[in-house]
Formats: structure tokens, C-alpha cells, sequence
């Protein structure tokens, strides 16, 4: 119950992602960015890897971010010293949000959660490829989004578009064919001459 | 992925329910309520009925709320007039939003969506006892929050704990607990005399 109290911390920690539509125009939460990656799992489970588990991918997707209560979240295209900076902060996280669970379950998510930063195995694979495509969905709803804010170019996307393809082929390509979308529609730059 | 980008609306719906904790203090809203619900439904699992499909759970609790993108969210404290209102503006979205998927998948959407609403099946039951458990957590998170806001008493929670102990006796016996505590902390008024 502790450990339930304490997650409801998530909703607090904003992204960079700006949501639109009806009552939104406002930064998105790590808690709903998780759910949208849950349900997007359990629909797009057809474009998982051939046996991969797909109950495991929903458990990896919905405590990936619990560690931003503590860490923040970082932009995707933040410098490597930052990253490194933010994987100390996360790990440091980890160690102590799921130590709040009965020790067997804290061990147990520790682990999803060490497989999904890994993204070795299938699941992991997916799931990062989720966790990745949902932003670029939320760029395109808003008219350009994180793209237009930070100047982001579409050879930028398409070099973050291979993490796609590693977890799932046919997402993989879809994500390549929104990025040109994108640049038809004017939301997103082409890469510079 | 048309469904995918439909289904980001649900971050707009706002429910009763107020937050508490830094950067919130704000109404909580139905993709986050959602989320939530889904990580108890991983961490609760034990509690849940013997031979419960905690997959099937999962995915209940992740859909459950979709209808509310065109109906909005209702107070578990409403009227029965309004209830019966609620009703009819759920099934109708329901049509609209699962229609969307699939065929296949919208089927099985809808099913698993009329089986948590009819909370017959031992998954129903679990489900819509997270459903109401999670707001009680919140409000005790808060310091009474709705339950001070709309002048709830004790015996008219009480009335509502009926349900979770349908779908777990223990977590229903935290739950009268959580009622006692609030009560005595002061944040929920006691069952007038």
C-alpha cells in the first residue's frame, strides 16, 4: 500500500511531449504517457516480436518510468554527458521505489525494469519500440510538438527510428513513413542540405 | 492507430478525484487513474480471487475508462437519475470508440468492457474492486478530498467498500480500515447520529 501511495507520484513528473486536443495543451505525465504505452501494447500485439510475452511487456511498460519520480525525465535528444548523468539518478531511483515492495515483488520488478534498460530480449525490445513510436504519435496530434520547440530535424527522428525497427519491423516502417508525413505537412524540418 | 491516437483524449478527461504531492494538487484524470489502477493490479495481484486471469485484470482496467472520452467522468456519489443517464452515454460510446479498432479486436474490446461493467467473473469483480479502492487512496493521499468537498460521511463509504470486498475480502478489510483511520484523523466525517 505504501508502494501504491508512493507511485501516484508519477502523475507529477512532466515530459517533454505537449499533448493536444479537447481540455489538454498541456505537458504530458509520465502516468499517462505509461498507460498510453499499455494499451498501445495490448492493440498492437500483433506487431510484437513472434513469442514474445506480451503480459511481460505491459508490466515492463507500466513501471519503466516509476524511477522519474525521483530522477525527472530526460529529453530524447539530451547530450550523452546528460544521459549518463540521468542513468546514475535512475539506477539510484531504482534502488529505492521498488525496495518500498515486499522484498520478493521489489526483486522482481528491479528485474523487469533492468531488462527493459537493457533491451536484450524480445519483451524488452517492444517495449522500447513503444516507448519510443508513442511520442512521435503525440508530435504528429500536435501540429509538430517537441519537434517545432527544440528545432529537431527529420534525420534526427529517423536515427531514433531504428530502436523501432529492432522491437518490431512493420512499427518500425510506420514510424519511417510518419516521419515523411511529417515533412509533406510541414511539421517537421527536413534534414539540413 | 487511429485508435491509438483516439484514445490520448482519455488524458483530458478529468475526474472528482483531487491529487496531492508535488506538482499536483490538480483533478486527477482518467488515463492516469487508469495507470494506476493497472500497476495495483501487478503489486495486488496475490490479493485478487483464486484463479483470477490477472492478464485479463490488466487489460479490463486499461480499457475500462475509454467511454468516458465522450461521456465524461460521473461521481460515484451521484444520483440514481444521473447514474441511468451515465449508463446510456457509455454504451453509446462504447459503440463509437471500439468501433474503431479492428473488427476482431473491437469485439474483444467490447466483451472485455461489458464484462467488467457487469461484474460477474472473478477478473470483474477484482477489477472494479482496484476501481474503487484506488480513490479512497487518493482521498486519504489528500486529506479527505472529495470526501470533504461533497460532505460524504463515513456510513456512505462504507455503503461503496461493499463492492471491493466482493472482489477481494482482504483488500475489502483494508478498505473498512482506511475508513476507520480517516475518521479517526478527521478527514472524513463520522455517520451522522
Amino acid at each position: 500500500m505504501r508502494f501504491v501511495a508512493e507511485i501516484g507520484k508519477l502523475k507529477g513528473v512532466l515530459r517533454q511531449t505537449e499533448l493536444a486536443g479537447p481540455g489538454l495543451a498541456r505537458p504530458e505525465n509520465s502516468a499517462e504517457h505509461s498507460w498510453h504505452l499499455a494499451v498501445m501494447a495490448l492493440v498492437l500485439a500483433e506487431h510484437a516480436p513472434a513469442g514474445a510475452d506480451l503480459g511481460k511487456v505491459t508490466a515492463m511498460v507500466l513501471l519503466h518510468d516509476l524511477v522519474e519520480i525521483d530522477a525527472g525525465d530526460l529529453f530524447l535528444y539530451a547530450d550523452a554527458q546528460e544521459q549518463e548523468r540521468q542513468e546514475v539518478a535512475e539506477r539510484a531511483a531504482a534502488d529505492r521505489i521498488f525496495a518500498i515492495l515486499p522484498s520478493d515483488q521489489g526483486m522482481q520488478a528491479r528485474l523487469l525494469w533492468n531488462e527493459f534498460m537493457q533491451r536484450r530480449t524480445k519483451e524488452a525490445k517492444f517495449a522500447r519500440a513503444l516507448d519510443r513510436l508513442q511520442p512521435m504519435l503525440e508530435n504528429l496530434t500536435a501540429g509538430g510538438g517537441t519537434w517545432q520547440r527544440h528545432g529537431i530535424t527529420a534525420d534526427q527522428v529517423l536515427a531514433k527510428v531504428e530502436l523501432i525497427e529492432d522491437g518490431s519491423q512493420t512499427l518500425g516502417a510506420l514510424a519511417r513513413e510518419l516521419v515523411g508525413e511529417a515533412v509533406a505537412m510541414g511539421i517537421l524540418a527536413p534534414a539540413p542540405a
